[in-house]
């Protein structure tokens, strides 16, 4: 006998979990939908030189060589294998092209709590537009979307690399440390002031750049007050400008295209650790579990030329869909085994099943999600305790009684009540009693 | 730069297949939910030990080491991490189990027409009943899904394990040649009875027996006819009545459940190949394509018992879901570019792009998937061009005089007519022009 087990880190979802799963995913995939944004879907294995150069660390990539001595790897991102798509559909694909993907990746990390070595993305992104346009339809969508699951204490917070960039050269960065800046400051929340001034001291910046660096970033008062003392600061510094514009717009586009603007909010303190990002950058955080980030991303314009010689400007969003299936289990944790099956016709005997199959039959035919008990020589306790166990909130009964009389007898298996209808009138009953409210 | 590519027998999904092999999935997970199959999902890299033993040729696994120096490999089919799943979660789960998966797998084979290294399977299977109403249930979904996609022409033809046997003791054959038997009878359609016939001799047959075998199993009439005769041969033969009776059972309840008769009929020689298979077998064949098995399955009771000490029957079905999408496509062909856009909003000039993120926000809020024209600097020529491409029907025209007026003009893509309507009726009328119909 083989031990039956899972990888470490990988996980079976069993039919609770997963019908749970694909709600969240069904009202994501309907909010990406209304925006226009198009399912695409590519290869688990890639090439592996497809994969390589843009994970900070490449022994996070299960590879291996195939029977043909091909290098190939599972892919650890959706954002790696876009590129790739596009670039090789080119002359297929209409520009912008928006497109989103739900799908499992794959990293060799160590697993904890909340970390897996097999997990879903749920990203949308949009390549061949350099518009603020873009940016801000993709932080709808990640607004949106986290709306439509009633995830209500969240705030994406925005900022662009380019300021960043502009921050270190205000404190006298010089260039080839801009990104230990990024790094440094993107641990404002865990280390605090004192600790990423302390960083940026380790990483060569004077301490009096370091001091300059975190005053400004950590300024205090709305988003619009700092955002007005992040562009008086950085007057005249090069490439502030531009990227206050670029935030100018997107933050314009925004607020036209009705996004509640208690939603967002500009932090110069965001850097977000990728090394690919180019211009604004995006994160959502969950205020209510305080379980970090739920989503994020940003616009990475040299993505697509790894792969193509005309480079494609990108912006994208990936939703933290694995946290969100966690809050909304927690959320849903009191009520019960869910079941897709509305009701379960139950079987008086063998000879009498003919009659429960063409019961559950008819009852499929208009509309009802019914199944039969598939084993007709248990007795009616044993049935109405499978339906309990199995979260189907109702069932059918009828002996060859009923059937003579063209009554079935329903029971609310949570109540034990059973009532009698005319078995015309069940379908619509069944439908009454299931659905919501 | 990296050259863009996938590796052979791997495919990419472009947005227009993809709308269709989603469609194709709603709609089939639609009819196994109505049966009260309910979804389960396992990971794709398992032990390896967990998916040896099941495949007739262990080469086709793609499997490697990993990190650890584990020995793991890809998943070649859902029933066997099926099977690994329930020996797992046996205390977890209510009995009789039926799940269902829709997922791909792995098989590292010569990639030809319609066969590929990574493709998808869809399976329904019920674990813990050894009652013929679950294969009549299963049975029926493979039905009702073929039929709920309009695929018109298909049988399913239904066999039994055990009469093959008793076929092979009927005609005097060896137990150890029995499996020899399979093989031969399953290749009467592409080899012809007077290939049949010398297979089996090959494999050590006499040929009395193997003339015997043939005029058995390929005898004409119908299908009740056929039946008949089987039953008046195998007369006696060990085996033989528990396998017809529970045909006849399972005929029996397919009738009862309102499955049309001419969707199924009983077939002698269909073996499938799997060695796993312990009781019915099914196969549904498309006549109309001419694309050969579109579905498939039976009874497997052993497989659970590879990894748990208690012994679980189980019956399923996997429907090709392969040959389906290329059905449905190839009967599509002509339809032109899908999208999920109903509208696109288009840009009138940079200064106006928040009027149109504002209408295209009103349109959502309605419940259309609008979006909008995302590089507001291109002239109107080139947005509707970028609609027709995309296979967005419609687009919305709007200038600082419509938003004054508080009109829009509302563009047919494909007849190049436009109309203007009231702003607040826009909504209702591209729902009406968008639906089916």
């Amino acid at each position: 006998m083989i031990t039956p087990r899972v990888l470490r880190g990988m996980r079976d979802f069993l039919p609770a979990q997963m019908i749970v799963r694909q709600q969240v995913i069904a009202t994501i995939r309907a909010v990406f939908e209304r925006h226009g944004f198009e399912p695409i879907e590519t290869p688990v294995l890639e090439y592996f030189e497809t994969l390589t150069g843009s994970i900070d660390d490449e022994k996070l990539i299960y590879h291996f060589e195939d029977h043909g001595g091909r290098d190939i790897g599972l892919r650890f991102d959706l954002t790696v294998p876009l590129a790739r798509f596009v670039a090789q559909h080119q002359n297929e694909l209409t520009f912008p092209f928006k497109r989103y993907h739900i799908a499992p990746v794959w990293r060799a990390d160590r697993p904890q709590r909340g970390r897996f070595r097999e997990f879903w993305q749920c990203d949308a992104d949009i390549v061949g537009s350099s518009s603020m346009l873009a940016d801000a339809d993709v932080v709808s969508v990640m607004i949106e979307s986290l709306e439509a699951l009633d995830i209500n204490e969240f705030t994406v917070r925005i900022n662009h690399r380019k300021l960043l960039e502009a921050v270190g050269r205000y404190a006298g960065v010089d260039e080839e440390r801009a990104g230990s800046v990024y790094r440094a400051v993107d641990k404002l929340d865990k280390i605090g002031p004192a600790g990423v001034e302390a960083e940026l001291v380790e990483h060569g910046v004077t301490p009096e750049s370091a001091t300059r660096i975190v005053e400004l970033v950590r300024a205090s008062g709305s988003a619009d007050e700092q955002f007005a003392r992040a562009s008086a600061a950085l007057d005249g510094i090069a490439g502030a400008e531009e990227a206050l514009g670029e935030l100018s717009q997107l933050f314009d586009a925004l607020a036209a295209s009705n996004v509640p603007s208690n939603r967002y909010r500009f932090d110069l303190s965001l850097a977000r650790g990728m090394g690919y990002y180019t211009g604004p950058v995006y994160e959502a955080s969950d205020e209510e579990f305080n379980m970090g980030s739920l989503a994020g991303a940003g616009r990475y314009d040299g993505l697509v030329g790894r792969f193509s010689r005309q480079e494609l400007p990108a912006t994208g969003i990936s939703l933290g869909i694995e946290r969100i299936f966690e809050i909304i289990q927690e959320r849903q944790g009191g009520s019960g085994a869910a079941s897709v099956s509305q009701l379960l016709v139950t079987v008086f005997n063998d000879e009498q099943s003919a009659d429960s199959l063409r019961l559950a039959a008819e009852m499929r035919d208009a509309g009802v999600r019914a199944e039969t008990y598939l084993e007709p020589r248990r007795g009616l306790g044993r049935q109405f305790a499978y339906a309990e166990a199995r979260g189907i909130p109702y069932a059918a009964v009828l002996g060859p009684d009923e059937v003579e009389r063209g009554v079935v007898g329903l029971k609310d298996i949570r109540t034990q009540e059973q009532v009698e209808l005319a078995r015309g009138e069940l379908p619509a009953e069944v439908q009454r009693l299931t659905s919501n409210g």
